[in-house]
């Protein structure tokens, strides 16, 4: 077997055997295969795609590439929840403690923020002294003690994808639904999961634009997990503007904790307890979505999701008083605001110019070995269908850097549409896929 | 501008701007734009395909990564051939001093041997003392006195076609018609050529098996050149059955010189005058086909081709006398037969078998960093429609080494198939191609 019979039988559109995929990720992961000969077959596989079959053995060679989570001395269900990413998008923060503290265990591994999207694991470290870079025994031990676990993928799960990101990245590889389904769905499948609820974004401030597109991936990432046997269920949910009012770090982790003190916007709470419920319906804490919502808002009024929470951040270094005292998170120098031009109904938010200002502002990463500053930020104070008026600010930006605030500022202006007439309303939840 | 920009561009089937073309193949000659990038792109090209314009920028970008020769003190047109390569295809060895005989000038760079097809530097090689490698002021000097030069590709000439080819051998993107197009045009462009004629083999024992791409090959060929002013046309001819009877080095020079004295196999000499004819034609040196034919073969029973052919070899280093005492030649150890298993008529005569048989004899290399062994080959006695007795030799082969031997006689005994019944002959030239 050689890299270049296999590139030439993925080109010329012959579907590879298991033994060809298996065998073309180990040399690559071991360095018998070059990365320019690895080039060649990902934009060969991003233009023939991949069969099912490829596609799950093409997933299972890279769970193999590393090693796999055992958690098997947790004894309740664990479900973890992934999303493909969007703006604002802090759902995984309430929503871990809330369905932990009903009894369904969370071994929740999350990523960085990238480009215009922010990342979970950011936005914990806004939390002083909280650590997300635990090692697999210590994983277990906190999953173990607390049904919760808060952290980043460890060095040694999925090798084969971090290599295989990077040279996607660099080679113009990246948006291909089963290139991103078995980056995702091998991650996933190294975490020894019970079950998985996907939250697969859609719209302007997603990677996917296209609803199609999006079903295409939910489909596909519930395909290989339902193939391997773990209970996978797929969302579709609308990403045209931010999720929540506040993009950054820090005004992230406050506004998960109102939603874990009974507050918080609308919409995230909307996204919060739909999946929420759909895992503690997989994790068989209840029998369906109703009586699942139930519990949810329990543990939310009686404080168990937000003590839970205290807890796991206290076992993970961190300082559990910000749960109740806000100010010990980090907080900007300065405030800026940018106002409204005209009076009128927000037409359009758009999450993809918020994200970017975001992240110009210092809240993401252009690339992925640049740093965020945690207490930098923006609050979105005017969302589609509200009535702004002339001079009221549209968002607040919470700053440290003259330059970058003027770069964000300048970036900013343009991502709100201001009409005469309010919009109908568009619906958040646009879909969901089961196997 | 960056190359992820570019490969995202291609990859999705937008056409790229010249800009884009140019700039994408500098950076990668100068180590700017990496291996893995340019695979990427390499495939997409495969896949996508380049639009007319995108292969004519291509082609051009290629060609700029060099020097150009500069012929102009040569008054004469001057006219190349090419061949895309097949089993005993030495046409060019008597071609090229019969033309230049006529008074057009002809400035030959030809290739090396790869895989199962000869090169004609390997051939001409075979020549004591005849040197190949000439830098462009030697190469220039030699045209100008004798019309009549014939080299292989200097250091200088289209560096990025070296780069490119290589990557392509090691990122499975050789057979895409577009790649070889850009890279067979950039090297010919880069002769400061007024003609040119492509000779595109078809058949079992050349790159292109199927007529149809072949004659794809030949029209994108001639449009690249084309469109740069440069006279040119190519022909379709079968490559089924070796062409000629012998298939070596020393061997193929031998044959080279019947033709040139008036002699040698039907087949060889038809494509001999054939692409002789057209030369003259675009080098105006004759009205008409009929007239350069005329032409060819008065030159030939003069005498004056082989002399000229003999004054070039001196001018190369090589020794004249060959042209009358072949004994100079080197000539094998030891000769053995394939005798016939059976009586009957030849149906097959399988040049792809015949030519790796004769790689494995040691005539050939399977890489392109092996030598090859001037004085083996194999004479193929028995071709298509012939009539052959049972015990009767089909071949005969010069040997040196008995391993070898025995490689290429287990290979070579496929080669032929014996039918009861003449088949009717197959035409040779199977087409035509102008702008």
């Amino acid at each position: 077997m050689t890299a270049v019979e296999i590139i030439e039988r993925k080109r010329d559109g012959r579907e590879l055997t298991d033994e060809q995929i298996h065998w073309v990720i180990d040399a690559y992961v071991q360095g018998r295969v070059t990365d320019y000969q690895m080039a060649a077959l990902l934009m060969a596989v991003f233009l023939v795609g991949l069969s099912d079959r490829e596609l799950s053995a093409w997933t299972e060679a890279m769970l193999r590439s590393g090693e796999v989570l055992d958690l098997s001395q947790v004894s309740a269900a664990k479900i973890d929840k992934h999303s493909t990413g969007g703006v604002g998008d802090k759902v995984s923060i309430p929503l871990a403690p809330m369905v932990a503290a009903c009894g369904v265990a969370v071994p929740m591994m999350s990523g960085r923020g990238l480009s215009h999207t922010g990342g979970t694991l950011d936005k914990l470290e806004s939390i002083p002294g909280f650590l997300t870079s635990l090692d697999p025994q210590r994983f277990a031990e906190i999953l173990e003690t607390h049904g919760l676990v808060l952290a980043g993928q460890t060095e040694t799960l999925v090798p084969a994808d971090r290599r295989l990101y990077a040279l996607r990245d660099a080679s113009g590889t990246v948006p291909s639904v089963p290139l991103i389904a078995s980056s995702i769905m091998s991650k996933k499948l190294a975490e020894d999961l019970d079950g998985l609820i996907l939250d697969v974004k859609v719209g302007r401030g997603a990677f996917m634009k296209d609803q199609q597109e999006a079903r295409i991936l939910a489909t596909t990432m519930v395909g290989i997990g339902s193939r391997r046997g773990l209970l996978t269920r797929a969302f579709l949910t609308a990403m045209d503007q931010p999720l929540g009012r506040e993009v950054g770090n820090a005004s992230e982790i406050a506004e998960s904790l109102d939603v874990l003190t009974g507050g918080g916007p609308e919409d995230l709470v909307e996204i919060v307890y739909l999946l929420g419920s759909e895992m503690l319906v997989l994790g068989g804490a209840a029998p369906d979505r109703t009586a699942a919502r139930g519990l949810l808002s329990k543990v939310v009024h009686s404080g168990a999701a937000l003590e839970l929470f205290g807890k796991v951040i206290e076992a993970q270094g961190g300082n559990p008083r910000i749960i109740e005292d806000r100010s010990l998170l980090p907080t900007a120098g300065q405030v800026d605001e940018l106002r409204s031009p005209r009076s009128g109904y927000i037409v359009q938010c758009d999450a993809q110019t918020i994200g970017v200002a975001a992240m110009r502002l210092g809240a993401g990463r252009e690339r992925a070995e640049e740093s965020v500053d945690p207490a930098v930020g923006i609050t979105v104070l005017a969302k589609e269908g509200e009535r702004v008026e002339q001079g009221e600010p549209l968002a607040r930006l919470a700053w440290n850097d003259r330059m970058r605030l003027r770069e964000a500022k300048d970036l900013l202006a343009s991502a709100w549409s201001i009409g005469t007439l309010p919009a109908s309303p568009r619906p958040l939840v646009l879909g969901e896929v089961a196997s």
